[in-house]
């Protein structure tokens, strides 16, 4: 599920996607137990890369009950005219807002991301970081972890800290979704 | 693979798209054997719907060595502040101009599409056309077949018969794509 796609031409660079993920409970829940960190994933451009609990549909899948079966999608393409490609992300739970820097996407709401942003749901955070490149074929993701909230490094580049709302009680669970 | 989703509201709606399919040598070839015409088919909202010549990988595909191993995919989204869900195409063939009315589309380029729209690629063209529903957990496809060039039809209603290119020669043929 790794590696099983390697470009064949190994002198072009690829489109690199890296995520440091933060989770304030992952030292007691391990939450990103599933996830493999420092290494890059080569990926299918034509693949809809999805991110959730449930470890059968998503590439990507959290620990946690928490997270909607699939929680967000990640997906390329290449606008009109332009010769780099670029991230799509969709929100795929019904219960819990998927919010991008500022930008709150309800249930199948998309966005076209920034070379850098912050990617929000629940107590989960996630810093993507993009590098462009030349295959039209594969495209990469790496993870790393980072033990203190980005959030607030987020916050000290001068992110507003009202008009965000990032909650998920238990209560709004349902296992259906 | 048909009607595994069903709605469980059974009074709710869904969204549908009617794809009317021709190609020229379907007399001669049944290009379109694999499509089961005149039902039906329930998808959910999160699936990337491929249609293409690899039938493991594609949701739909076409018996045809001309057609790309994925020739293009559909994909349900809502937009900010609509309660409509709606429609993009992305052409996933790196060797044949994917063309939604108009507007050629390369390489994972893709479009919203408008509610009644003529797709084509190489012979092939599908009239799609769209009927919102309120489900948010599915949506309905499904075929029907023409025996007559839908282009003519689309010209008589006025479309442009210039600036439209539609070529696919099998010199340029690539199993690896």
């Amino acid at each position: 599920m790794t590696t099983a796609f390697q470009t064949a031409d190994t002198e072009e660079t690829t489109t690199f996607l890296n995520i440091t993920v933060y989770h304030p409970e992952q030292e007691k829940k391990q939450v990103f137990r599933a996830i493999r960190f420092c290494q890059r994933e080569h990926l299918r451009v034509d693949e809809l890369v999805k991110f959730g609990r449930n470890c059968d549909i998503c590439r990507f899948y959290f620990m946690d009950s928490h997270v909607s079966r699939i929680q967000f999608a990640l997906q390329l393409f290449r606008p009109f005219g332009s010769s780099e490609l670029v991230f799509e992300i969709m929100n795929l739970s019904k219960r819990v807002k998927l919010i991008v820097d500022h930008v709150e996407l309800a249930f199948l709401n998309k966005l076209i991301i920034p070379q850098r942003c912050l990617v929000r749901f629940g107590d989960y955070q996630l810093l993507m970081q993009k590098q462009d490149g030349q295959s039209e074929d594969f495209f990469e993701i790496s993870f790393d972890m980072s033990k203190t909230s980005l959030w607030q490094e987020a916050v000290s580049l001068s992110v507003p800290e009202t008009g965000v709302t990032c909650s998920l009680s238990p209560e709004e669970m349902d296992e259906d979704e």
